[in-house]
């Protein structure tokens, strides 16, 4: 069984959110897959998507910090016509990366308790984010 | 085929620690697949999977030390209720990921010579950790 | 249906450099692809996929400085037989990946506009690089 779905996530403030429940209901093939696998993808190199912490807030802002460090805004790039926070917005999409891989079992996911979906909004101003999710399974 | 088990890895020291053979061991239904596809998913968020140097330990002493670089604790951080190691063990994770697919070929992982399945243990103290590992193939 | 096949990608500068199209024309099947998945996977640990920026060259060159700031070469590594650009180039490997993911949705790549296939060559005299590429779908 294979179903492929694509849609937006609507724009988001510069940061770390949390997207599984709008990922989960756009989805309700998932309760059908006894064992399979849900991809989602982003289809964008300035955003991106990770699994993290789904508890407290305080995490994401915190993820904000330590990717500014690592990839900081003032380094000698040669791409700035986008903006400063362009060529970042990049590195740090690809360090998270476009595409997360999560297993199905008993028609449900299977992340961990404190596991959740995060779209991590890499630009100033990114706008609308475009997702295709595609579970496989049986 | 569809196979999938959930177990627990041991309690490591904080590091990177190559898992390799105890997952193979967990699936010895890889040697029946022709063709297909293994993924190891990890159900925390401060503990992490990632395929590297199998052959001199030392690489993975300089992966917590290059790591520790990349995100140090000492970032102005909001979630530290749970100990310096904490926010910094959520955004390491997240940079090296908490899903692995592997190639499944005539039935053996298709791993390159030098390449091994690490787990990484961002914690001080992070206890077991709960591993998905599913496979699909024909 | 599964499609597997393993050929090299020949020796690149250290860098960042779009492979897609060498990639797209190793396999063909993928227009015989209703719904699936692509896997590209690399079997080496100093040199490593990711998806982004397809366009501007300078965002190549760009990745390679903050690449360098992340990771970089003057930690006091203990693993420095094989060269100083050698344990920087296993963690970056890792940080961006051994492994992408690609939908693919009537018969082509789901890629976004603006996005490419690097291949992300770490060391100063990487060689030829192997990749096995996996295709599932119906």
């Amino acid at each position: 069984m294979w179903v492929q779905r694509t849609f937006q996530l609507p724009a988001r403030s510069r940061g770390f959110h949390l997207v599984t429940r709008t990922i989960v209901d756009a989805m309700p093939e998932i309760d059908q897959v006894q064992t399979g696998m849900m991809q989602v993808f982003i289809q964008h190199t300035s955003a991106s998507l990770t699994i993290n912490e789904n508890a407290d807030p305080d995490v994401r802002v915190d993820f904000e910090t330590a990717m500014n460090h690592a990839v900081p805004e003032d380094l000698p790039y040669v791409h700035t016509l986008e903006g400063p926070d362009d060529m970042p917005a990049h590195v740090k999409a690809s360090m998270m990366g476009a595409s997360l891989m999560v297993p199905i079992g008993s028609g449900k996911l299977m992340l961990g308790t404190w596991q959740g979906i995060y779209l991590c909004e890499h630009r100033d101003h990114g706008g609308a984010r475009r997702v295709v999710v595609t579970i496989n399974g049986e």
